[in-house]
């Protein structure tokens, strides 16, 4: 398969290329590095990425963008949700709606959600929480009316171990889970049969 | 209780004024009806109407204003998902942010979702289950960050058996749940003691 792998430069988008390179070929994009640029809030550099790539098989995001703003509730406005609702939301959904007629019948889009579990919400993360759970309500609903056999699923991980350096301190004791199982949720996505799902990774239950 | 009701003209909003209004004290605002006005999508409307208000126990929401845009997955763009996001979710949210400081402590804020279930997932609506998901992610979120003991819930009904003329064609074979099944999830959420749950009525499963 030809699968463009856009956030190949992040923890994911590394684990992913480790584990899809050795039987396809990827074609990395990125807002700074790969073989293509792109900068997933701007609609029109997501067709100019499109225009410039052959036919392909799968696109797998593992960036979104700048992600969500985070701050306390007590201090967020419309404009702070903005944030998450045009980058990781509306980044990623442009990347399906102007891929449409990119992807090879029977191909499939996976995008990456993010700190999910209602079990383990923390706090200054709604931005984020709000974004993960519309791309999933997207996924979901744009599953039913894909043309074409094509499939599309979410990824949505909770702490990566490789990121708690980064990232522990927001989510203390939060289950960790390592890029190379979230990686292999892309693979089933990409190399499976299912749509509209979303592979949850971490678990606290 | 002091309830300030937004949207009470509606199937839903009736339902829980007649559920609510032999115990409670309810204050009715709407876009053309009730004791005060209001344009959700408008947070100096919102404001203004708060303004107005007395010192409240509990906000329930029974109206999403434009919900979304309704249309074929191949005719969505940004700007045609930016309706519901305003819309039916960021009304929704600045309702709340706009509101912390005008309920009591204790009080409770209660959302509306809606058509919600993987399972009866119709074509058409891939904005408006979008924006309920978004809803069910910041309530999850919000929950955990509001002070004084506030509470917020969304109440996420499948098609309502009074809605089946206007909307059923759109929903073929999807269960119903009456308007009355709706309202006493907003009673639980108003008079219990839950927060960050989302109430789900009309299941196929």
């Amino acid at each position: 398969m030809k699968i463009l792998l856009i956030g190949g430069s992040g923890n994911i988008g590394r684990a992913i290329a480790a584990e899809l390179s050795g039987r396809h070929e990827i074609i990395a994009a990125g807002r700074h590095h790969g073989d293509v640029r792109v900068d997933i809030e701007d609609e029109q550099s997501i067709a100019a990425m499109y225009r410039q790539l052959p036919r392909l098989d799968a696109v797998a995001v593992a960036t979104g963008g700048r992600n969500g703003h985070v701050g306390p509730l007590a201090e967020m406005n419309a404009e702070r949700y903005r944030v998450g609702l045009d980058a990781k939301l509306m980044g990623q959904v442009n990347l399906v709606l102007r891929g449409l007629d990119k992807v090879a019948d029977g191909g499939s889009f996976t995008l990456v959600g993010g700190a999910w579990q209602p079990q383990a919400i923390v706090p200054l993360l709604s931005n984020v929480y709000m974004a993960n759970a519309a791309l999933e309500g997207f996924v979901n609903a744009a599953a039913v009316e894909l043309p074409r056999r094509l499939r599309i699923n979410l990824v949505s991980p909770l702490l990566l171990a490789e990121s708690e350096a980064e990232y522990g301190p927001l989510f203390r004791g939060v289950p960790l889970v390592e890029a190379r199982q979230v990686a292999r949720a892309y693979s089933l996505s990409i190399e499976g049969a299912q749509t509209g799902q979303t592979y949850r990774l971490g678990r606290l239950d």
